[in-house]
């Protein structure tokens, strides 16, 4: 099988003066990965006719696949189509099935549709739509010949991310995948893990995240959480599962104490959650420092009762002095006040206040767990790294020990219950 | 003045592959935008030497600067410098004076320099060292013959976020500045906004915000929040300042109302804080609901007297429990508990729960506000927008209901003060 390879280009003046950070193309090059495309180049282009035009004949010389975003709305600023037209010399003419769907959508939300909209329904002759469940804006489709070379086909999306990403899962990665006779479906699976840097993963996982492994691993790193993400073609859904579950399986055998749960979007607190969840018990938590991170994050599970409130101050002093408590009983006062079963303590935060963007030097914070009867698990751990994300690492590494408090409990309740008769 | 033209190189497998997200073009586009160039492309690459031949030569006959990142380390995997030789046909020497330097910073971290650190004191025969004072990889300023037109200048930087635009402002803008014989001096004033959108603030500030203004004013939004950023360029700092200092006035003429403070950096939160500050008065924060954002932000100011607490809940009731008082009269008995002289209370912030990146449907937050004497102010706002920046916009929304309250008060205590004898 040949290198496939392919190009993103990011289109709007917005983008090339620095007003908004694109995003579009981080996780276009992603997807094309798990495509096991190549992706060799992006380019963002501002609303300029001839420089789109120069872009676009630049990308589809260069590589197979050329996926754009942008410069469909129906302003005078948006010139992909007209662009296109002109790369692929040909004119452009109106697709009434387009048409059909943005008038639908106008009289969906009981407007009339704007005459200039009617653009957003021109085509480049020989050209195809992709279809836009979400906007006005469809894509589109065309394919560029090369000399000497199989054509390269460019795909144009709209820029708004949330209709760009079904566009692409829905319509341009299935074509892709039948125009280069690959298999018909595609699935993924996304593995999360906290406690390990992103180069030991890479170590332990060793061949398994090979750019030509068969289903494909790829991983990213989020604020010190690694993504592993699986990504399998077969000729059904349930080949692409049943090699999806062995990948899983054997990315278990290697890092599998590290693993806190499957999905794009769950994170720790989730795990926490779904355990608390099971067990019936609930928790509080108390931030000393310069940083409110579970409390933000429980809160966005919305009422459950599994958490049962946040408190943050800049010491336990200050906690002592709500309860009218001294200091040494302020945290045994907060879990019978709230009523909870467990509460966990982040002592404490360090201050962001140093030069800017280097570095934060390591420093101790201790994570205390106080769980029924008053039982007290504590840690310290010595954390650093980009001010950016070194108050999430402190808030996710407080996380894992909290789980490892529980798991230890549970392990410890498992063999209690089995040694009594 | 000719329109000044420039293209962001960003280099690196890691960003083509969608690994890492570029945030280094955004922002040198904002830069060289303040400079008055326009930016006309961004392109990226991976770490593939005749690709990077490529995109520099492309970008070098198309615009009049080009400034890039990444590919100056030590590995063989970075091919910047041997792309800059190639593409003014010169041969890389060594140069004394940036080995000197390197074999310093690796003396002052106490290490022998391993020997593949020396290729980062290679140039191109012919160009120009760009001084890095934070760490090992120097940047090459290098000038590019076009026919027919002036030479283009290339400036290639360490891909090192805060070395990146440390070395940008100290040595690069000047050399642009002075190579087009503009003003020798630049300075910048950040104004920061809340309470309005950016179409709003746009149409309001008119003519300011042309591109030939001078000096530029450029705005950019982050959260609900709109920055200002005026940029002078004058023979003195002196005179920046002064043109500055008129600039400020006119735009605090035009909305100087919805006006909260100076700086990049600088946000709502900073400038509650400093108005209890001068009035030595604390606040407490409650917030209801799916965030926590008062607490995260307040944290990170330290242990401060102004700020004694945050306390997050689901709803009212659990922390009417915590206090063992009926739900009437919990936020009271929280603003006595904790001794502070203000309470400000978000109820709620909404889940996010909805269609995932869809904009969230305006819903009713109410910003209470309880003072000394336990008088109330509250308020009710509806708000809604993009997940990922609605929990923040109402957090601010509470900060400037804040802000309004106390601004009534202490007009409220002047006049009374003023008719009193």
């Amino acid at each position: 099988m040949t290198n496939l390879t392919a190009e993103v280009v990011s289109i709007g003046d917005e983008m090339t003066s620095g007003a908004r950070l694109d995003t579009n193309a981080q996780w276009l090059s992603q997807r094309l990965g798990d495509l096991g495309i190549d992706v060799q180049f992006h380019s963002t282009v501002g609303d300029t006719l001839q420089h789109n035009i120069d872009v676009f004949r630049t990308a589809a010389e260069r590589v197979d696949f050329v996926v754009a975003t942008g410069g469909l709305g129906p302003t005078r600023d948006d010139l992909t189509r007209q662009a296109l037209a002109a790369v692929v010399g040909q004119p452009l003419e109106l697709r009434q099935s387009a048409l059909d769907h943005i008038t639908s959508l106008f009289s969906k939300r009981n407007r009339e549709m704007p005459s200039r909209n009617e653009v957003q329904a021109m085509f480049p002759v020989g050209s195809q739509e992709i279809f836009n469940p979400q906007g006005t804006a469809p894509g589109v489709d065309v394919a560029f010949d090369r000399q000497g070379k199989r054509p390269s086909r460019v795909f144009a999306l709209p820029g708004v991310p949330a209709e760009m990403k079904r566009m692409f899962d829905q319509t341009v990665a299935p074509r892709i995948l039948e125009s280069v006779g690959r298999r018909s479906h595609i699935e993924h699976l996304v593995m999360k893990f906290f406690g390990i840097g992103e180069s030991d993963m890479e170590h332990r996982l060793g061949e398994m995240i090979s750019r030509d492994r068969i289903p494909r691993v790829g991983i990213t790193v989020s604020s010190a959480t690694i993504s592993l993400r699986i990504t399998a073609m077969a000729d059904s859904p349930e080949q692409c599962r049943e090699l999806i579950r062995g990948t899983r399986q054997e990315i278990l055998d290697r890092v599998g104490e590290l693993h806190f749960g499957d999905g794009e979007d769950f994170e720790q607190y989730h795990a926490v959650r779904r355990e608390l969840d099971r067990r019936g018990q609930s928790l509080v938590s108390l931030e000393l420092g310069n940083a409110a991170k579970l409390a933000g994050w429980f809160a966005s599970l919305g009422k459950t009762a599994t958490y049962r409130g946040g408190f943050c101050f800049a010491d336990l002093p200050e906690l002592a002095a709500v309860f009218a408590v001294a200091v040494p009983s302020a945290t045994q006062t907060l879990l019978e006040k709230t009523g909870a079963d467990w509460l966990l303590v982040v002592d404490a935060y360090p201050s962001l206040e140093v030069e800017a963007e280097e570095p934060l030097p390591a420093a101790e914070v201790r994570f205390v767990v106080v769980g029924p009867d008053g039982r007290t698990f504590s840690t310290t751990s010595r954390l650093g790294g980009h001010p950016a994300i070194v108050h999430a690492r402190i808030g996710k590494a407080a996380l894992a020990w909290f789980r490892t408090v529980l798991a230890r409990e549970s392990s410890t309740a498992d063999s209690a219950a089995a040694t009594t008769p």
